[in-house]
């Protein structure tokens, strides 16, 4: 259980996760703050609130958002998180990862959407709460699925808008309400690539913190129709043959997890 | 796609889905409102929202959200959604749960949590958007997982504190950020029922609209550990044997169906 608001020990060594938006408080690129409360640069911590996150190498993992700092704190450097991951530190990525999630709940969660009050941190669980109204929030996960199809020996693969230049990827997309994962497979993949897919089958799911995915991983099966690319969510995509695959996402993603699922399963 | 504030023919026969939290207008317990604007007891549409829903036998639905209605309107009955499943009408029961969870949306987004702002539909997609922060909210889903784990011959089933007296089934819970699916598995089964589960095998998933949740369901066999029942999330649980099952969700239900594969699997 994620405690909010919790005491950090003063001289207890310590990992500290500062967040702000996309970004991650490091040194030297990819180091985090580590070390005891009163050797950081860090304002006293009465005014802000800090969320204890878990454990890393026997030590405690707290965040704090760096909107509470000074404004003219300048200890470090602000960097993407994605850093970590492309430096691969899978570990330390997904602390990161639900810091950014939960950075990112309590930033949004400021007020009540319902009345408008202002709202307040509930002491024994990880949500906010409206004492006019008694709505009370918890920190969003968002189901999305993402899919490798294959076509006899090929592999489908898209360029999203948002992917370095020249990076291919597989289909994904966000699950609507209302419906199940493999309806929000074939939705997708009809909205974004224009084809029908049979033999949908769940193999694995991974948290994805931007801001709070997660991923539920298939495979399928090219089924009906011919390939027309949504101009409005990718930049382009095509059949590759499972022997020439362009550049994909690297290990430790579903991504790619999913491509080479769905490869050794044709070569089979 | 949901079209949020849509502009309903008048003369154009319609179901209409009033929904009240967790309750919906009906005529003779089960019957919703259906035919032509200018003959239903509604008040002026100029007021109030209008989601389309989708279709119901070839006919438009729409959702209306009762705290809109004009504090004297009092034609038919408000009755728990459930009603609509017990009844057995899967389809109109689907549509009934989109539209408590649009409803449970618009009611919860009227507000900014940011920054507190009266937030203003978006009209080309289901969103509620700040124009002072621009914040843009969708309606939430949020995943959960249930499970049904077998030891041998035996099924293990509870009872929820919110289940009808007599009535047990399998357990479940939601998603916390940062954690997989079978993650979620682990420690829901941990911190409800006290064991370990091995070989967990997704199955299935279910959209469940009370208010948002999708389900995405397992089996998984007891690994170690004696069973603790939570008693602060259940009544009791028990192992069972497959032959002597207590009253369990009835067909239709991803509950249901989970225990009906998890024990099909031990019988083979």
């Amino acid at each position: 259980m994620v405690k909010l608001y919790s005491r950090p020990a003063f001289d207890e060594p310590a990992w500290w996760f500062v967040i702000s938006a996309d970004q991650i408080l490091t040194f030297n690129d990819t180091q985090l703050p580590f070390g005891c409360l009163g050797e950081l640069p860090f304002p006293a911590l009465d005014d802000y609130p800090v969320v204890q996150l878990g454990e890393l190498r026997e030590r405690t993992c707290y965040l704090i958002i760096a909107d509470y700092l000074d404004d003219n704190f300048d200890a470090g450097e602000f960097k993407p998180l994605r850093n970590l991951l492309d430096a691969g530190d899978m570990e330390k990525f997904a602390l990161a990862g639900r810091a950014r999630q939960f950075s990112d709940f309590l930033s949004t969660h400021r007020f009540c959407g319902r009345c408008g009050t202002r709202m307040q941190a509930v002491d024994w669980e990880l949500a906010m709460h409206c004492h006019q109204c008694q709505h009370r929030c918890y920190p969003r996960v968002s189901p999305c699925i993402i899919v490798a199809i294959t076509k006899g020996e090929k592999l489908l693969l898209a360029q999203g808008k948002r992917h370095k230049p020249g990076m291919y990827s597989i289909l994904a997309g966000f699950v609507e309400a209302g419906e199940t994962l493999e309806q929000a497979v074939e939705r997708e993949v009809h909205e974004e690539a224009g084809i029908q897919v049979k033999n949908i089958q769940y193999q694995l799911s991974q948290p994805w913190p931007f801001p709070h995915s997660l991923m539920a991983g298939f495979t399928a099966e090219w089924a009906a129709g011919d390939l027309h690319i949504d101009p409005h969510e990718l930049v382009t995509g095509d059949w590759f043959s499972v022997d020439q695959l362009p550049a994909i996402p690297p290990p430790g993603t579903i991504a790619r997890t999913l491509i080479e699922k769905a490869i050794g399963k044709e070569k089979q």
